[in-house]
């Protein structure tokens, strides 16, 4: 089978690529090639014997270059470009270029290619489409009122998709991601950086400034279980869907306080003394305006499942060579 | 003030360009120019002494035309053009053109004219934004999923409404609008057609066909309501509305039997006997899929008021001259 990765130099669909070489099939089919293309050309490794790999620089803003993504008729394709919250805020018109545009187009392609050719597509929401006020638990009929552009052009990207679902153009699944933690790497600028921060740099001897309340509320997963969900949705029966092709992924429920326990039993207490609280109120502001809790009843039970704890979470962060790679 | 009605030959566009010409004010300010477009050049009689009248064909798919429909800086717009839930079905591309491409190049335009140019807004969508199955009263926070293409694309005007509202680009306000009852003119093809015509056919004399159960509830509003509707949303105070600009218009919930009841009321047991049961099992399925009730509490509290009962919305329809339009 051959597999099209679309935004394959970020950090899940990096992920993503390197799992599905390692392993070589998808849902018991081998993989013949995977087509990993980003707007910089992903940097992967083939493995002797394994998917051949072809890497390519494009940009899903571009109507063109998408037609070129879906030519070779991908069997699935995994849709995670796009530019994130803080960017596509200043950037308005960038952010629905590549995030409203760029879906379409890929859809519009896709639709095109005619033959009776309907691949499976999953697209990579947000619980940014998710605005405040909204109740402590969110569930899986509650409505989409984005608070930034960012979440609404994944909203329209939830609707464009279960469209061209139901029109049969394409066999689409839309996941909504929890915040990604332990985000690997150096500390970025996202307002929700310090969720990965609290651990990550402790961790790597390095302090982190926690900018927010101990008291707050968070829906986390880890990179795996990202990936896990991106795997599962691109193998299971889709038909169970109905013509609600969105869901809510499982995550963890945390608060601050809780993220900071488990560190301290996974890593002790001088790992945490290195944690620095300094209020933000802008930040403060942002996250207060956050989803914190879901029912993600309709992903449970079609067999998306989420992290078994936080501690698990720091462990598997430490396991990896992400720690390593902070500290550099 | 000038005012622009994109969609003005429509039954509800044209009403309520009548209305604010026989007005000559909007929320007590005087109309100086309607501006009156559709894809065909509306036809309306100005009044002596009234607001000028700019009538105008062209075609919101057209980016260069809808420019052209904003460069005079109308204070108020109604953006009412759409191609029906129907067509747009069959006509995918079209539909997406008008539906979805033609309200974001008049969200654009507005926001590049600059120079502080802040315009009302007013932007009809539909209870199609909902898809079954939903609880027997859709509530202001329930989600859309919708199972028509028309519906998908005037949730997604919603979004980007909110959106481009929330960035301060434009006063916008959306409103869904219940199914019309009772439309005036001949029988159209409109899966919904007959809600009207079992009221409108016997009233001229002809007779009309029931093609579903008595026992099926919807949800419906006058055209008198309607346009109403419009007009408040043009001239309320949005600041209420907060970043959640698309409110559930209010209607009344009634079934089948109770139309019938209140037609037998009005006009007597002689025009009922003009209904023709002749149950049609696609209209069946199609209606099956259709909110039937609402608790449109946001739009009450701001202010929006629906018929007070069928039978009003039965003499409104004889009282004005669209029986004797049907007979014709």
């Amino acid at each position: 089978m051959r597999i099209l990765i679309i935004g394959a130099a970020g950090m899940v669909g990096r992920r993503l690529a390197e799992k599905l070489i390692a392993e070589g099939t998808l849902g018991g089919k081998t993989i013949d090639t995977i087509h990993a293309v980003d707007v910089v050309e992903p940097q992967l490794a083939a493995r002797t014997g394994g998917p051949r790999i072809e890497a390519a620089a494009g940009n899903v803003a571009d109507e063109a270059t998408v037609k070129t993504f879906v030519a070779g008729r991908p069997d699935v394709i995994f849709h995670l470009a796009a530019i994130v919250s803080g960017e596509a805020e200043v950037e308005f018109d960038k952010g629905y270029a590549i995030n409203m545009d760029g879906t379409r187009y890929l859809l519009e392609a896709v639709r095109h290619q005619g033959d009776d050719y309907v691949p499976r597509l999953v697209f990579t929401s947000s619980i940014a489409v998710f605005g405040a006020p909204f109740p402590e638990k969110i569930d899986d009929t509650f409505f989409t009122a984005p608070l930034t552009s960012y979440g609404a052009q994944k909203a329209i990207g939830e609707l464009l998709l279960s469209d061209y679902t139901r029109k049969g153009f394409v066999d689409g699944i839309g996941i909504r991601l929890p915040t990604i933690v332990v985000r690997p790497g150096k500390p970025n600028k996202a307002a929700s950086g310090f969720f990965s921060g609290i651990i990550r740099e402790p961790l790597a001897g390095i302090e982190a400034i926690l900018p927010v309340e101990d008291g707050v509320r968070h829906w986390v997963a880890s990179p795996a279980a990202a990936v896990g969900f991106l795997v599962h949705a691109a193998t299971m029966d889709t038909s169970v869907l109905g013509d609600r092709r969105t869901l809510t992924m499982p995550g963890l429920s945390v608060t601050v306080a809780e993220m900071i326990e488990a560190l301290r039993k996974v890593a002790g207490d001088d790992v945490v003394k290195l944690i620095r609280r300094e209020r933000d109120p802008q930040i403060v502001k942002i996250v207060e305006g956050w989803p914190r809790d879901f029912v993600a009843a309709r992903a449970e039970e079609v067999g998306f499942t989420a992290d078994a704890d936080f501690e698990s979470i720091i462990r598997a962060h430490i396991a990896s060579e992400d720690v390593s790679k902070t500290a550099n």
